[in-house]
């Protein structure tokens, strides 16, 4: 694996995921792998546990870590090929991607949308400005349009738990206070269909997903329906694909609460953190047994743990 | 020991300056001690002092160490339980603290208080969340209430120059530019006191410290009075307890200054930092050979290391 | 080496270029060095490259490292000594750096100059407070006057690249859209005279750099005309020295374009980055096999680790 930049990437899904159960029974146990290896960890937006996580599963491995918040540490990068740069950027990715890949083993990115312009966002402009230009391995930490290490996370959480070889999993959009990224719906989707399971997917309209990430996924626009006989629930709240970055007026209620998960066959509940307790789910959904978001969260360290192992090794 | 919140949290105090003291002679001797292991610092507001030290302290155990800005590399946390999630914060302590936990073997938080809200602040409402869902040991950074790192070095400092088994000390209120927090001086009350000690404590009217830290303290209101015959005088500003957060106007002069310690027994002169120089104390204390604020500093180290090699054994 | 602040503190650039050439073909021969030590990075301004170039040079030697970033992290610092410390500086350098120095092993400080007090930049008021207070050795990222560690891994590139003992050097000014400090051009004009070298230096009228830091160059006012004949041309804006940190208007082209290196002989052409393409240097130039600057950002790594070997050992 050179990149890992979402499932494409990947030779062998259920390998990875043998890897990160490995990392996960013996934490340590290939703590050389990495030895006199540094990973720098390039942060253009926020980031709690993708940040901590990632730095555990590259300190288990015994690499070192450099993380830099680009525009707190340093200054504003210009993505755009050949244009005078006589404005607020100080530095051309080219620059500054290679200067990475000079001085890192492996270039791991965090690069959210911009939620207003979708052609440059889905181009996914800047994650593919550092593979091109870093010369090292890049990782994504949540791009424009996908976050690979959560829906890896996801899977492992998924193999962890299911009771049948092939359980049906939905995908549910779920209130917020403000536009999000697509990124995480997508790149769920892309995975769970990736490795061969069904997917059903519930929202609200005006809140279809881009086709290209769900190919063969079932919609509907009733999330007690999509829930009815599931056997994995996967909550998350996404803006528009189709009306870009907007928030369109949704009628009826979209969070997921006990009363609806009872009046299903009780499934498993999961969402990639932070949640708005009482806006995307009830908090007496994701305080139940049925909840998977620490388990999730957990796995974040030996997606990346397998990530790094594979890409080093 | 569990945690390190307060001086109740410690069994022995005696035993803990003693480890420090030995880690202070031989700082790398238990550098095993934490190989494979990650202590999180976890900062909700600024520091120089004891991210260095307590980092410091970590390297020289052999742990790994991850440093998080919360506002800055991520977002605002909810601390209220039961809440709708629809305002301004982004992530539940519940969720941020129980994902720390996962990530981190040890989890250091630093939580200033409102200054605003009285019960809130001494009720330490954010220390307990972490504590109650970190689910690993939690060690303050300085909480709303206390500072016990702090007040653990100033022990060491104390053990390490006193010329009798009962030194007089002193705690001396000192002008400072805006309104500080009473952890500070609350806590190295409550030290000094489980020590053994006797404690005098000198403050203008309007700055009594809320009695549940200081029992059994002689309380006086002239600064010269207190110092006479001290051995150590520790110098600190904070607001007022009583009118919460406020400032009220002093009379009197009380910077402690040259004069006034050659007036009294020439007493070794102790002081947290950052220090306002020519405000809380002239800068000829400072600079002078009674001034043990640089032994202080260097304590921290060892402080934090007995801490986290108590914790880790 | 005590300090390494500027080429004076060298006692001999040949051999420390030969240890940066020797960490190079063997980065990590010497990674026990470092071992139980720590480097505090102090970051009183922006930074990638060096940034990221020390703490790899760090981790190389297996050294710790910490870094911080002042203002954001901790607090704003007095540097003047003796003042009433009432208003907006929480902490002096004398206890800023006397603590640092206890925490560290090295301290490695970035502080910019004003631009508007050229007496106070010059004079290097910040850097020399923490040479003068931590009582460890003390490390330039970059202070208000000069690079050194940027004009080592400089001469490190032409150590590399020379066709000939004495090759011919140039340093011409370039535009810019805003004020920039001398600092990398004094820096890259005294290491190159300290080693023996001839220098051209290329400016419009009003940018003469200090005459402290270039005794010998020849400077001229055709960059054109610089170049012709040149081995190395190094490409830099700065503001004005005499107009201090003005931008006085310039008539002419001072871009340096692939048309004026073919006039020329086709020199290599070298930059400190982050650059302005399109502004300082024609993006066909950057991108040429004559540009040097990725070998420069390389050599960062090596220049720091060399320095950093020389205090250790």
């Amino acid at each position: 694996m050179k990149n890992f930049t979402c499932v494409h990437d990947v030779t062998n899904i259920d390998s990875l995921i043998e890897t990160a159960l490995a990392a996960k029974k013996h934490p340590l146990a290939h703590n050389h792998v990495g030895k006199g290896k540094t990973i720098g960890l390039v942060f253009m937006n926020p980031s709690l546990r993708t940040r901590l996580s990632t730095q555990r599963a590259a300190q288990n491995l015994g690499m070192n870590v450099i993380s830099v918040n680009v525009s707190a540490d340093g200054w504003a990068l210009e993505f755009q090929d050949g244009v005078v740069m006589n404005g607020g950027k100080s530095e051309h990715i080219k620059d500054a991607a290679a200067m990475l890949g000079l001085y890192c083993d492996v270039v791991a990115v965090r690069c959210f949308p911009s939620l207003s312009n979708r052609e440059q966002d889905y181009s996914e402009l800047i994650l593919n400005q550092f593979v091109r230009y870093a010369g090292v391995p890049v990782v994504s930490m949540e791009s424009a349009t996908r976050h690979p290490l959560q829906s890896l996370a996801d899977l492992i959480t998924i193999e962890s738990f299911k009771n049948t070889s092939k359980p049906k999993i939905v995908l549910t959009w779920a209130p917020h206070v403000k536009p999000l990224p697509q990124a995480v719906a997508n790149s769920f989707a892309e995975w769970v269909l990736s490795s061969g399971y069904q997917l059903t997917i519930a929202h609200p309209p005006g809140y279809a997903l881009c086709s290209h990430f769900a190919p063969g996924a079932t919609i509907v626009s009733n999330q007690q329906e999509a829930i009815d006989t599931a056997d994995f629930v996967y909550v998350k709240n996404w803006s528009s694909y189709e009306h870009y970055g907007e928030i369109p007026a949704v009628s009826g209620d979209w969070m997921l609460t006990t009363d609806r998960l009872n009046a299903a066959g009780n499934p498993y509940v999961m969402h990639c953190l932070p949640v708005r307790r009482g806006v995307e789910i009830a908090d007496s959904v994701i305080d139940s047994p049925q909840s998977l978001v620490l388990q999730q969260a957990t796995n974040r360290i030996y997606a990346a743990q397998a990530v790094l192992q594979t890409i080093l090794i």
